[in-house]
This record gives C-alpha cells, structure tokens and sequence, in this order.
C-alpha cells in the first residue's frame, strides 16, 4: 500500500510550509548566489569567525568551468546548495512555483557541469586539492556532501521527474561504488561524517538498484573495524590538514566523535557526535529493513532505547554537550551548557521515521511528535527569518555574555550561520512534513501525526483529517472507502493521553483496545466512516527521572505535543527563584500579544522568592515565597521578543 | 608595634607545615631538578599536555653560561624555582635545616649568575629570544617571574640575612625601573600578569626604598589608559607569538583577561583572570597604604566587596569559569564547572591580609580563615603528596571523564603540574601561615586566626594561644605583658559565631561590646592574663543568597571555619538525590577511617529518593523519600579515599 498525494490543511503547519517557501528559501538562495550580505554569528568564544559569504554556488561555477576564482567558505560548502535543493524539491509539491523550478533546474544543469566525467563532485578538493580526493575521509565530507545531493536529487527527481538530477546521483553513487568497498582494489571506508548511507538507501529505492544499499551495509558494517580506516589514512598522508580552516580540529581518528570506536552492532550506548549518530542510525535503520538484517534492527532498537530513554532532552533536543556537540552519557542532560543542535532534532525524526517503518509503534511516533513540536522547530523564529543552531532548556543572557563556556548559548535567533547545516535542515524536515503523516504496511494505515490533511492512497482509501492541533485535542477522521477488502486504519494515542481519551466512530463511543500504541480501526466498510478522537489536553508537569542530576526538584510543562518554558518577557527576570505549587491550577488563554503566531498560553499561580536577602552567604531561613502568576508559552515560540531570560525545568515548591 | 616572632604549637597546622618541609619542598626540589620523573596531568581536554619535566633548573645553570643547551618549558618556568625558594624561606623559619639552607644559598648563587649585568634574569629570552625582551609583555611573564623572584629574595633575605639574595632582588627591580616608567625614553607599561606590584611593595619596606613603591604605584595606574600599552606592542611586534606553546593563547590586549579594560579606579567589578585580578589588588592594597592613597583605598573596598559578597564560593574559591580561568558576573556560582584555582584562593588570603592591615575589620579576617581552612590547603591531598589545580564544589566522576567541558575537574589529585603554579604557592602560604595570625597597629594587637602559637612582640607583650580549633571552639589566650603602657589585645569574633559566643578574662564572664568585628581588651595590666573565648561549634545550615541560580534551595553545611561536603565514599552515589530535612539532628564524632588527619565528621538524618522511576520522563509523582544517613566530611578532607562524587551544596526536603 502506498500514500499517493497529501494536501497539507493544518493552520498550524501551513504556516511554517508557507514561511519556508516565501521566506527560507529565496533567502538561503540570495545567500548561497552572495546576493545578499549576511551577519555571520559567531557559534561560539573558541571559533573563529566562518565564511563572510557563501560563494556556494560560486564554487559550482568555477568548477563547472564557467568562472575563474578560487575556493571559498567551508569545504563542506556544498551542501549547502543541496539541502537548499532538497527543501525546494519537497517546497514545489505543495506550492508549484514556475520561477522557482527554474532556478532549480538551472542549478542542477550547473552542478551536472561541475560533476567529473567518473560521477565525482566536491568543489573545494576540485579547485584546491584535486590529488587528495578521498585521502582524507574522516574529515573532508565528500561523502556528507555527495550523500546530501544524492538525497536532494532524488527528491528533486521525484518532484519533477527531472531526469538528469536523478541521473547525477546514480553517476556520484557510481563514483562512489567504484571507489568504496570490500575489493583489494578499493578504499574499506566509510564517511567521517554520515549521510551517505541513508542516501544510498533511498537511491536503491528510486532507481530499485540493491547494489546503492550494498555500498551502505558495507560502510555501516566497515566502520570500527581493524585496521581503522581513519587511522590508515592518518599514516599514508604526507600533510595533516586539510584545509587552513581546520587547523585546530583533527580529532583521534578511532574515536567515538567518529562512531568508529567499535563496530555498530557492538554499540550499546549512542556516542559522539549526536547529528552524526542519528544520520548513522537512520541509514543503519533503512538498510536493515532493506536487507531484512534482523541483528542491525536490533542495534538500531538498542540504541534507540539509549537515546530515548537515557540521552533525550524533554525537547527532543540531544547532544548534552558542545565539546564535539557530541552525546556525554546516560542522563546527563544539563539545561545551560548543552547543544542540541536543531539539526540533530531533525535528524532524530528521521531516524524515529525510519524505525517506524521496521515496525510501527507509537514510541517512534511519539518522538517524532516530540521533535516536530519542539525541538525542530525552536530553531527557526516564528518570522521565519532567524535561526538557532543551539537550543537550550535554560538561558541566563548574562551568562551567555560573560562566560565563554556559555557562548554557544544563544538568546537570540541569528540572521543566518558561517556553517548553516540547520535552517536548511529544518526547511526541508517541514517542507516534508506530509511523509511523516502515515505510515503504511500491507494491510493497515498508521495515522501517526495529527496535522490536518487530506490523503490519498493506492487502494482508494482517502482520509481526511481535520483539528485545531496542537491547541485542540479534538481530532476528526473522514475516512472513505471504495474497493473493498479495505485495510486497518490505526490511529496513534499518544503516550501523554494514554491514561485519558476517547474515540467515537460514527458518532459512537466505543471501547478501544490498543497494540503498539496504536487503536485500530477494523473492518472498515467501503463508503465513509467517520472517527472522533479525543485528547487529554490538561496542562500536565512532569518529572524527569532522578537520574538527571539537573532536573532534581524540578518540573516541566507540558499540554499536548508541546513543552512549554517561563519566559522573562512574561514574567520578568530571576526565573530560578520561581517555583510550581504543588496543586496547581492552570488557566489556558490565547495569548493575546502580536506575534506571527496565535498560541495557547498557561498561567497559573506559582510562588516567587521574595529575596530580602542581601548576604551571600547567611543562615538558613525560610524565605517568604508570595504568590506569583507564572505564565507559559509554549518552548517553540520563545526567543521572539525582548531577549531575556527562558527556563523549561522550574522548581516545584 | 611589631611581631618579632612567633612559634606555631598547632597540631592542624603543625602537620600541614610539616608535609610542607617534609613532603613537598624536597619533592619540588627534585621536580625542578630533573631528579624524579612525574607523571603530568592534562590540565583539561582542550590543553596540550604540558612539560614532561621541568627543566627549570636547568635554564638557569644554561644562562648562567654553566651548560650548554636550549631553553625547555612554558616561558615562565623561572618562577617555579623562585616559589619553591620563597617557601623554603619560610620553612627555614619553622624548621632550620643546614643542608636545605645550603641548598637553597647555591641557588641564589646560581640565580646571580644566570642575572645579567643590568639585572635584567628571565631564562626563556635570555635563552630564546634575547633581541624580544620586555617587547611582548602582555604574555611573557617576565616582569611576573621577577616579580616571584624579588618576594623570594626578600624572604630569604629575611630569614638567612643572606645579602645576595637581597641584591639580586635590588638589581632586578633597578633593571625594570630603569625600562618602565613615566619617562618619555621608558617603556608605559606594566605586567601582563600581575604580581611585581606585591613584590615591589615587599622590596619596598625591606630596603625602605619608596622607589619601588613609585614603581608599583606607576604600574598600577598606567593599567587601563590609553594608548593601551599592549596594544601598541602588538602594533609594534613583527611576529605575533613569543613561543610556539603560545599558539592558540593571545588574548585582546585590551581586555578584561589583563584586566586593563579601564584603570582600575574605575573598575566596580573584579574580572578576567582571578589570579591576576586578587595578586592585582594585593599589591594594590599594600601600594595604597604606603603611598597613603585613600582613593586607591577606596577602589580595593570596592573591589573587595564585589568579590567577597557578589563572586566568592563558600570554600573562598574565586573563577566561576574555567574560560580564562576567570570571573564572570555578579551572582554567577555554577558548583559542577567553575574553576577555583587553589593559587587563587592563596592570592585572596594575600589581598585579604593587606586590606586587614589597611584598617583591621573581620570581614578581611573571616575571608583568611575561610581560605586557610577551605580552598586553600583543599589543594594538597592529606599525605601532602597530590595536589588540586581545580577546586570544585560538585563532582561527577563520569562527567569529568565523558564530557570535555567538565574535563578540568579532576576527581583525584594530581602528582604534579606542567604549569606547576598551585602546590608551591600553597607551600608558601602554609609555611608563612605565622604571618596571618596577628596584625598590629600603634595601640592595638589583633589577634585575627584561631591557630596554636606562641608570639612575642616589640613591647614586651607575649601571647600564647592554645586551642584545638579547627575541632573545638574554645581558645585560651595567655597574655604577658611587662611594660606598662601596653597596647589594646583585639580578638576576632568570627561572623560564624557573631551571635553565640563567650569571653572569659581571668575566669570572669564578661560583656563585651565588638568594634570591627572585634572584642578589645582594654588597659591590659602588666603581668598574665588569661582570656578564654568560647565559639559555637554548632553544626550550621549555610544558604546562599537566592540570586546564585545554582544554590537555590540547597544547603552547606558548616562548622566553625570548616565547610563541609557528602562524598561517595560516605554516602554511596547520586548525591543529587540527597536531602537535608528542615530540622536536621545533627551528630558531630571523629572519623574513624585511617586517614593522615583525624577529623570531626558530621552525620544527620536526611532523606534520599527512593527511585522506582524507570522512564525518563513521566507524570510527576511524590517519590518516597526514605530515611538516610548523610555523612559529612570537611571540605578540605575530600579526594583521600575511593574516587566518587562529592557534593558541598545539598537539597533542602
């Protein structure tokens, strides 16, 4: 069974699509044509101040032959131009735009030119280190910036049917191929950073070619093998570096930054770098569900349980901390000095999407929910025109200020990035929302996500689904059917309503029994059927588990999908010293300033210290704590009026 | 009035003192020698590993022209030698040693012959770089190596009378007189590094010279004009680093890091490096009671009330943040990532004695004894063999080795240092901890410090204190005085026990009345009197002002001048989980473990979560808290068993 065409209706959604169509990409194309001056933040104290221009595409041109020019920026530059092609080929299936597949076009005319005649492409080896190709994978990204066009040509592929973008993935793939592999002949390696292995899988699938999912498996399986590739590599280079840029940063090369400290199907524990990690997974998931490899489903089960369980922040966000923006270890996750890069939310939804597909459980849907609502899209401003590369649970602008070691923490969004892996990532995460709608099998129809749409699928099942979600908990299913021997429609509960909901079919109340999360719809007659689900949306706290050494005595906020956070713009600054009574009555209202988006806030009397202190150090005495409203905003729409302080975990009284 | 001498009869310090002369001036004697090899810790994640071994020694015999070689070490590794030689010269003092004595005289001789003609002596450039010297001075050290050397040389002046070491000093201090100064054809400069103010200051009084007090004083204010001094040397330098170790390290030369952001009489806040920020003020204070500068005065109280109320750990650590090693802002007192350098809790027991003897009040003495008890000697591991750089207040041993931004916080101490700073620094102050227990005005003697002695002054008036203080709070003072128109005997009252104490005076109860925090013992009779001062030993309950985020609802527990910690090796793990109840029963026994030091150890009833909680996230629920023993080690003690975590500021119930 296979979804066929889905019309995204969600207010809610349509808004962020729309901000990534008008907004995101036409500016991220002046950025990469140097259209545009950009302030360039900088990531942190320890960097040094990236690329003050793209000159992505200019590197493109120069390597096509058709400008004279040096290499400039990043020499992972190219991706950039790739993920801005992937988020416009997803961006033209709901918004046609005659000019904007042009441009497109154009551009993959002009990267079919840069490509070598053998399939290779990777400007900044092309035009200033030709005789090092390859020499030094660990960190050179050729395989992350082929692995990103080949994604963004098949995508652009099945938009477009544009032949010749497709074809240049198979051309790179083939590079790749001839290059790569178990033969004496070829280099037994595998991308310092991953990517291409989740590429290569959705390539097998287009183009139906199982030797692109071959090349992956070896890869997934070579890496952590002896003698370690990187470290090879390491003795056979005559020079250290590869680029001026890079002075400063070669790490071990059998390390766990890498993930080759050990073969995947030994690794217990999710290491490292965290987007590197979570790309790794989604294409170690894709694989294995094409090669049917029961033990690599099992290491992928493994590690998403230590993700998920032992490494998540209550965002989605991972990577707890900036050292190598890396994973530390199980239930460190402090709020003030973590990472949690926007992309490695984005890359989590791929990876819980691609386990959902091995097998459906709503533990994966849940995720994804988790890091659509929150995590993902905290990266973008609620205009559409800044980003967060970083995205704390508790920020002190102070400390951001005045410490060095809290400079990664941002308190607002910036215009664009030296390095700018994330607006681009999430631009195309949303621009693709709709394939994270439903999931299919031979005989059932998973409704994962509750986004309004309408959908169509090869079997002549269509389902219409309508709802004021994220504010509303009220969800309504138009399911029609017309061919008979109809499959199961099965409709995600979310583990935050399992304990409080409701379903009625036609208007009937029935009593659901769920598996894996899901409640399934059976025997469903052709014509249309109707199902009302019904959602808990209390405001609810939670409690991290004690475990977490930085969330002891604290509670979270949650109503529906999303995580809400204090905000110093509400409820004025010194936000440790407020605290949640323990019997809470929360009030929800619209929120009623004149931000772009319309939300649900939550007030509720809390207590406040009332510091009457003026020691630093005194005597224990009880402090009074009068009453105090504490008002919540949800965690996504923070950071988009006065700068000030955030905090999501706040002290229970 | 003077101090003439004094005998410490302490048994807690006796045996610091002891490991001192024992344990640790001949094992830097070796280190400096290249006699022993050590095994060097990295300081942190982001440094090279430093020195593999010292070479100091050797530096000197090579400028002296004594042996042939190159230069080895960090550029500042003369002032190991000389620290090593100030402690010597106070545990000479305490414990005469005839062939240490030898030693320490053929040193200063090959001190004088490694000196140049003009008295100019700092091995790196002589060695190095002899065409650069005094060009770099924001980071060369130089002026901070004699610095070390000119306090050396007045120490050991003073213990052996020893004239070469005197002129040494003499002729290094002409040497930079001679280059810096007001006058056009000198340099407008001052160190990068301070701590020639303090020494020139010291040299001052010893050769009663005000030309070194001019010096200082002129250093002091050029700090901060413009045109910034270091800016125009690195305007001037043709190459921008002294030494290729410097690589990655040249900070803006007008920053907050040189403190020379603006003069400091006009700075409201201690920043940058605090090291350098509490050495700074240290010669400062002593600078501006030579030259009887009350403006001066002012700007140490003010800098001295931002530090001690507003940047201060309860242990008397300074530096919240490992980045640059340096303050950061008003209330900002993270437990977990801060870096509370041991050399500078030895450096604000320098200032604190100089603000003391600028107008003798308790908050100076209180702050010496909160250092001297706590973050000072925390630094040095009970067998006087291992030794802290960092001094934190919580610890995860699993952070410290998975995340790099913790990776500064060592759980065990350290057999040695590349950049060896910390352990003779300690030395020196605990084998010149005589000089911290008495000051004395025209009229008055102040006895500031609870330690054990014997001390005979100019007029005739004797005092022995005995106590068993830090363990018990009463202290008997015997009071000789034989001729007549003695002086007034002040007392500290320590702000700890400000509310609950007891004098006796020849048995008699008295009321007394407090002046600066002191009791004052008026028209002393000639003959003995005997004073007995009794403290509340209680267990105390510390909060911190609820401004510091990082304590809010946590405790320290406290008592007498000692802080105290939960460590792992009492208590079992995740501290975190640990709470004190609101009204604690505290029980206070001596340790029973067979460490070097017998202590007093603290244990209560608290609470400990009972963590049934197997998700990482779920509804929050009253978690059973069960009755727990909570054993309490001083602060100081911690580090000498099985590795764990340590806490000092615990949850409140």
């Amino acid at each position: 069974m296979k979804q066929l065409s889905t019309k995204i209706t969600d207010t809610f959604w349509n808004n962020y699509r729309r901000l990534v169509k008008d907004q995101l990409i036409p500016y991220q194309w002046a950025v990469i044509n140097d259209e545009i001056n950009v302030t360039i933040q900088q990531e942190n104290a320890n960097t040094l101040n990236a690329s003050e221009k793209s000159h992505a595409i200019q590197n493109l041109k120069i390597a096509a032959g058709l400008k004279k020019g040096k290499f400039y920026g990043f020499w992972f530059q190219d991706s950039d131009v790739y993920k801005w092609l992937e988020a416009t080929a997803y961006a033209l299936r709901y918004a046609p735009d005659k000019e904007l597949q042009n441009k497109a076009d154009g551009l993959i005319n002009l990267i079919a030119n840069a490509q070598e005649a053998d399939g290779y492409l990777d400007t900044y080896f092309q035009l200033e280190s030709p005789d090092r190709k390859f020499k030094h994978v660990s960190m050179s990204h050729e395989l992350y910036c082929m692995g990103h066009y080949i994604e963004a040509g098949v995508a652009y592929y099945q938009t477009t049917h544009n032949q010749q973008a497709l074809d240049i993935a198979i051309k790179m793939a083939n590079c790749i191929d001839h290059n790569f592999g178990p033969e004496t002949n070829k280099l037994h390696g595998y991308p310092g950073h991953p990517e291409l292995e989740l590429a290569l899988a959705k390539l097998a699938e287009v183009t139906a070619d199982s030797r692109y999912t071959d090349l992956a498996a070896y890869m997934i399986d070579q890496r952590g093998t002896e003698p370690n590739f990187f470290a090879q590599q390491a003795l056979e280079r005559e020079t250290a570096h590869i680029s001026e840029l890079f002075n400063n940063m070669d790490p071990d090369p059998r390390s766990k930054y890498f993930q080759n400290q050990k073969p995947v199907r030994k690794m217990d524990t999710a290491d490292g770098h965290a987007v590197r990690m979570a790309y790794l997974l989604t294409g170690m998931a894709h694989v294995a569900r094409q090669n049917h490899d029961q033990t690599l489903i099992k290491s992928c089960q493994r590690l998403w349980q230590n993700i998920t369980n032992k490494q998540m922040y209550i965002t989605g966000g991972i990577g707890s901390t900036v050292a190598g923006e890396a994973f530390t270890f199980d239930y460190d996750l402090p709020n003030d000095t973590m990472y949690c890069e926007t992309c490695a939310s984005c890359a989590m939804t791929f990876f819980a999407k691609q386990m959902q597909e091995l097998e459906p459980n709503s533990e994966f849907t849940d995720i994804i929910e988790r890091e659509l609502f929150n995590g993902t899209i905290s990266g973008m401003s609620l205009d559409g025109k800044h980003f967060f590369y970083v995205n704390p649970l508790e920020v002190n602008p102070e400390a951001s200020a005045k410490d060095p070691t809290k400079s990664h923490v941002k308190v607002q969004r910036a215009d664009w990035f030296g390095c700018a892996c994330c607006p681009p990532n999430l631009a195309r995460l949303v621009a693709s929302v709709d394939q994270y709608l439903y999931t299919t099998t031979n005989n059932t129809i998973f409704c994962d996500q509750f986004i309004s749409n309408t959908t169509s699928f090869d079997n002549g099942i269509k389902i219409e689904q309508t709802s004021q979600y994220p504010w509303s908990g009220k969800i309504n299913f138009t399911i029609t059917a017309t061919q008979g021997n109809n499959p199961d429609i099965a409709i995600r509960i979310p583990g935050w309503s399992i304990d409080d909901y409701q379903i009625k079919v036609n208007q009937q109340l029935i009593t659901p029994t769920l598996k894996n999360g899901y409640w399934y719809l059976t025997d469903l007659p052709n014509g249309t059927t109707n199902v009302v689900l019904t959602l808990n949306m209390s405001v609810r706290q939670t409690q991290a588990n004690p475990l977490v050494t930085a969330d002891v005595g604290k509670v979270a906020i949650e109503r529906g999908p999303l995580v809400y956070c204090l905000e110093e713009a509400d409820n004025g600054p010194h936000l440790a010293q407020f605290s949640v009574t323990n019997q809470p009555n929360f009030v929800t209202e619209l929120d009623d300033t004149d931000l772009p988006i319309k939300f649900i806030k939550i007030t509720t009397h809390g207590q406040k210290i009332n510091n009457t202190i003026t020691d630093l150090y005194s005597a224990v005495q009880k402090l009074a704590t009068p009453d105090q409203t504490l008002t919540f905003i949800p965690y996504f729409a923070w950071a988009n009026r006065t700068p000030g302080e955030m905090q999501v975990w706040i002290n229970r009284a």
